[in-house]
């Protein structure tokens, strides 16, 4: 009575990443090492992940604090956090039914982070209003993002849903829009600029799909990821353009706004469509996305992410609503986590100066760790790396030589997977191969987070150099 | 350049909630009341939620402890919190990656809290065996049958999939199957036999059916909500029989299997299946829902539920799994929380004492407020209420007066939905109505929970008694 021929179709087609490959093998190692079997390491470094704690790097003191003050209000009595944790604390508290993060709140947020979240975003903007009927917190940004694909996304169509994307991508989104019916159309980004969105590659695409589905929106990663590119005004004024003439929908990813690390500012797509002035600053519809798990804080585990649509229809508004009232609310930690983010402490309060300290360190450890990556990979036979201007990771060509990639065919792999398979076994460095995110036919890439110790990454660069010259030999 | 047209009929089709105008309707009159309106009350008694910690009942220290160590380890340190809860935190760390809960885990969540949830289930069924790669772990339990229906509903199927529910249905599950482009299939319960389910309703339900979709699931909530019945083993034997003969996946609702108040006991469908023997225990396909949000821990704004799957073709698990994938992981803390609710202090243990004073003590409160509820509501003109044998919610039914029916219809408005605007406009007293769950043509219900502190209830039906007798005088 199985019920495996009534499966959609959609479910049935959504490939399996071929990186469980890896992470089969990865539990193996561990389970070897924790054995006691005898590796030329002795641990594995797994920077496969965006995930700032997972690599070793320390939660944010007065974020930890104000969570578990609100988690266990007796906290609050004694006099053992600063006053300012309390405060907080106590406030965010008035805004949960029963004053427990026990209870389920409104479905888009809780209102009060709701209109902090908003503030901080005009702020953010130089004063471009936002309205916190707009935005919704969900369980994280990538599922506020399924949610918003959901409702563009028409499975029944007679025509398939088309979504312009990254190639390379993030690959939870390319997943995503394939679950529900729909086809990625990608995009290239031009890795010898820098990885830059060139306007005239998303032309390319977009008539590459023509006659083979009905494109609706445009997915854009800034900064990027895995391509740690941040992208210029300019560039954005083009994309928005594009987007207008093409009636596609603009589906921002912003989640690592807060990770930038050279000349080059942070620009939301929001304030960038609003400088453009009428038409198109009301015309052109824009989901953009932001989370507590990416920027200094790295709040993964807590799950708390939001959208802010602008120029929807209110109709559509409506649906989008409707869809979020099925999930119920956010983790009410993940909305705090939100809030924290968004209003960190300031000059003056008492946290402030912990706080501080502890983000100079971050920034400057994540500052260090690109200037070191960049020099070490560039020195190696066959690599070649851009320089990384935002967002949590590295992302290095690797020119593999023909004989690593017919032994790759011959087992029946991805010669980059082949490649991160065996640094995985020889030198205990779990990165993600290229292949995984899509890349130019015929090129190869290795991904891995830079969002770690400095201390790691010099180990992590230490057994990638030494293993990858004994690859280059044994395939040369 | 507006998406409208294009979105999904499905999405399009999704009811509002008629209870948004109850929930307008409350915003409002907190306003006033904050403003300093006069008003016959001081505060308005939101019981329209399951949500115990909204109507006061504390949460449970033992698990405020745990997750405040967890989050904040700077509390492992001193000598404060109980040994026991430092050594739960600490083992809890352990399973998460860099030892934070900021990391993400794996997509069906932390390996030792799935086998720990493993062994509860095994425990509680009498042995019966429960495998942990059968068991996902979800930002809540709603949102893990929204998946599973994810998987079962095919949108694009020329015929449209069925669903059997209840009527009486919590509503967000019959939402989520239209969202999907489902269609319910209403089945009544029994109210005259305490709200029963009766397997030649069953029948009559599927009858109707015919011709107009293909019927695919049968999904049964117990412990009940909206109606508090608990199922015996005999009915669920039947209903058993009945999925396997029909072919219908069972979708079993259980997360109020902790909250028990008379003389039945819970036993899960697993179970029942189990005993049953070859060949319908290892044919029927199951997935059985749990939450941390019920019971009397009633952590909701923590977001942790699993479902565990028996029976599944290995192929159609594979692409749940794949699903899942591209929500990312539930929330670590509503992960521990599970942990925490599957796995007690024991006896001897330094926490026992308080954490076993703490439940009896909601344990006897709920007992009395059932015992109160029943005698105040059956012994009001126009009120009848079945026993309240486990659930978060009394549903008595209210037979209205014709002229307040009438009244009803010409301001557009269901008759309960009239009442309840009412009872919270005079009273401040904020209940669901029937028609929010649906409910057999012509009758009438009231919904409220019952997991809320004995003197709160106590106002609650001063308030409502009150109001209700002048209710039944003006509209007599
Ligand atoms: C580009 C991008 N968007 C979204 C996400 C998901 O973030 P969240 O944890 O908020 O779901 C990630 C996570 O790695 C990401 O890289
Ligand atoms: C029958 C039933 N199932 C599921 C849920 C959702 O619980 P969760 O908070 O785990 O999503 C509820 C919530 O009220 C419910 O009543």
């Amino acid at each position: 009575m199985s019920v495996l021929q009534e499966i959609s179709s959609n479910v049935k087609n959504m490939k399996q990443l071929e990186y469980s490959a890896l992470a089969r093998r990865l539990k193996q190692i561990k389970e070897d090492l924790r054995q006691g079997v005898r590796k030329p390491f002795k641990e594995v470094i797994d920077v496969s992940w965006g995930d700032p704690h997972r690599g070793g790097m320390k939660p944010l003191t007065f974020v930890r604090q104000v969570l578990a003050a609100c988690l266990y209000p007796q906290l609050l009595i004694d006099n053992k956090l600063p006053v300012d944790v309390r405060r907080r604390a106590q406030k965010l508290l008035d805004g949960c039914a029963g004053r427990s993060v026990g209870s389920y709140s409104a479905t888009g947020g809780i209102p009060e982070i709701l209109q902090r979240v908003s503030e901080f975003i005009s702020r953010r903007d130089g004063g471009v209003p936002s309205d916190p009927e707009n935005i919704f917190i969900c369980c994280g940004s990538q599922w506020a993002l399924t949610r918003i694909l959901n409702v563009l996304v028409n499975a029944e169509a007679a025509f398939t849903t088309g979504v312009l994307a990254p190639a390379s991508c993030h690959r939870t989104t390319t997943l995503s829009i394939e679950g529900l019916g729909g086809v990625v159309i990608p995009y290239y980004l031009s890795e010898e600029q820098g990885w830059e969105l060139q306007v005239e590659e998303l032309q390319r695409a977009l008539e590459s799909a023509e006659g083979a589905c009905n494109p609706i929106a445009l997915y854009v990663i800034n900064p990027g990821n895995p391509a740690g590119h941040v992208q210029s005004r300019r560039s954005m004024q083009e994309v928005i353009r594009f987007a207008s003439e093409k009636r596609l929908f603009l589906l921002a990813d912003e989640v690592y706004q807060g990770c930038i690390y050279g000349e080059k500012e942070f620009v939301s797509y929001k304030r960038v469509l609003a400088e453009m002035g009428p038409p198109l600053s009301d015309t052109v519809e824009l989901a953009s996305f932001h989370s507590a798990s990416k920027g200094f804080m790295g709040e993964c585990g807590l799950r708390g992410g939001y959208v802010e649509l602008v120029n929807l229809d209110p109709a559509v508004q409506k649906y989008i609503y409707n869809l979020f009232t099925t999930d119920s609310c956010a983790p009410l930690l993940g909305q705090i986590a939100l809030d924290l983010m968004t209003n960190p402490p300031l000059p003056g309060d008492p946290s402030y100066f912990q706080f501080d300290q502890e983000t100079q360190h971050i920034k400057s450890t994540v500052v260090k760790n690109v200037k070191k990556v960049c020099e070490a990979v560039n020195g190696l036979q066959g690599f070649s790396c851009q320089g990384v201007e935002g967002g949590a990771f590295a992302f290095p060509r690797i020119h593999l030589p023909a004989k690593a990639i017919q032994k790759a065919k011959d087992v029946g792999m991805q010669p980059d997977t082949f490649y991160c398979l065996k640094l995985l076994e020889e030198a205990g460095v779990l990165a993600s191969p290229g292949s995984e995110f899509g890349q130019k036919e015929g090129t190869f890439h290795i991904r891995f987070c830079i969002l770690i110790p400095h201390d790691v990454l010099e180990e992590l660069l230490r057994r990638l150099t030494h293993f990858h010259s004994q690859f280059m030999k044994d395939f040369s």
